[in-house]
């Protein structure tokens, strides 16, 4: 299975996205406490900024919709910045439907603040203890899966620290993706603000594993993946 | 009063802060609720990496205490890097009594996660909402503030959105500070992530207005001002 996939990857011809738009999401996602302070997460945003790279050098017009990131943006690459995940939500939903393929590589927050202080919250010798009450955000990759209409190919990332490829092939299933790219980031040695990564790729009935190797070529890789199932998809 | 003081600072020799040790923290805390997620604020370090400079420049030999930040060390500068409150509290502590001058410029997180969670949280149809409980930091400028024994010249940054004045002066007082530099957040024109600040410090029974300027030489202009503060605490 496993080796029919690689084998089919390095006899195809060099990814051929010419014509296809593919929107990306990148980097965490900020989620305001106040004015101050925020809920974010250890996402650099390379893997995402890789993807669009290796996209536009397939030929492919790209959308990158990025939370906060210190990053350049890739040559040709139309980059949309958003801080929180429901400005991201917004600023996907808009575009979903015009792209071929999109692949939600953000680090989007689960939760949200349910009331952000319009005016920076105080400490005060009376309370010792505080307590935060959020709320779930909106599910940008479900949402875009669950579209009946103009539904791109969708491909989602899962980031765990255990029980990986469960979790992923769960997520895969729960979510109706076509896709899912599984990395663990419990080492420091890949993920996260790592210029590497090791990722495996499950689909229904196949996955391909990646080993550890620059982003930009995990990126190529998945990106020469995704055109592959798109042509599978057509014939 | 304050023209008093521009005037001194206007009549003074450059800051001679050769000799001296200047312990400077800068940017924000990460207050882990994973290994993925965090708290944070938006602070840049870049007032404090100034202050760091301006400091070097001025002869003085200067550790930067920082919190995770996007900035190069500046020249001369020893850096030491963190990421929590605590662990910014402990490089300090083990600092303090050995400086000249003690300058809390970073945006120190007030609360962190009561118990963090040792793998990645995950998100389930059953918890649509999640509450999360914060316990109070270590006040890392009042510590150093009360120390009885080698305590250092003591400057604050009190960072609002509204009353300002009001609370840097109340911040001086209880926490028993030499200076404190006050600056409204509120405007997307000055302080975080902007290069230019405008400050008021205020100390017992005087206070200087900086105006909007860049970071650079309001920090600059701070150094001076707490170099001859010293320079009338030893006459």
């Amino acid at each position: 299975e496993l080796v029919a996939a690689l084998e089919q990857l390095q006899a195809s011809r060099l990814p051929a996205l010419s014509g296809k738009t593919v929107l990306i999401t990148a980097g965490p996602t900020r989620e305001a406490i106040d004015p101050v302070r925020f809920l974010s997460n250890h996402s650099s945003g390379k893997m995402g900024f890789a993807l669009a790279e290796a996209a536009a050098k397939a030929g492919a017009r790209v959308q990158l919709v990025t939370g906060p990131v210190n990053l350049a943006t890739p040559a040709g690459v139309e980059r949309i910045d958003v801080q929180s995940a429901q400005q991201m939500h917004t600023a996907v939903m808009q575009r979903a439907s015009a792209a071929d393929i999109f692949i939600g590589c953000a680090a989007v927050a689960d939760y949200r603040v349910a009331e952000v202080a319009e005016q920076k919250m105080k400490k005060t010798s009376s309370n010792d203890e505080l307590t935060l009450t959020l709320v779930k955000n909106p599910d940008i990759i479900a949402d875009v899966a669950a579209l009946t209409y103009q539904r791109p190919f969708t491909v989602g990332f899962a980031a765990e620290t255990e029980n990986l490829a469960n979790y992923a092939k769960d997520k895969l299933q729960r979510k109706k993706l076509d896709l899912i790219c599984a990395n663990d980031v419990s080492s420091k040695e890949q993920g996260f603000h790592s210029e590497h990564n090791a990722i495996t790729a499950y689909w229904q009935g196949g996955e391909l594993a990646l080993e550890r190797q620059p982003k930009i070529s995990i990126a190529h890789a998945i990106i020469e993946l995704i055109a592959n199932k798109l042509t599978q998809k057509r014939q």
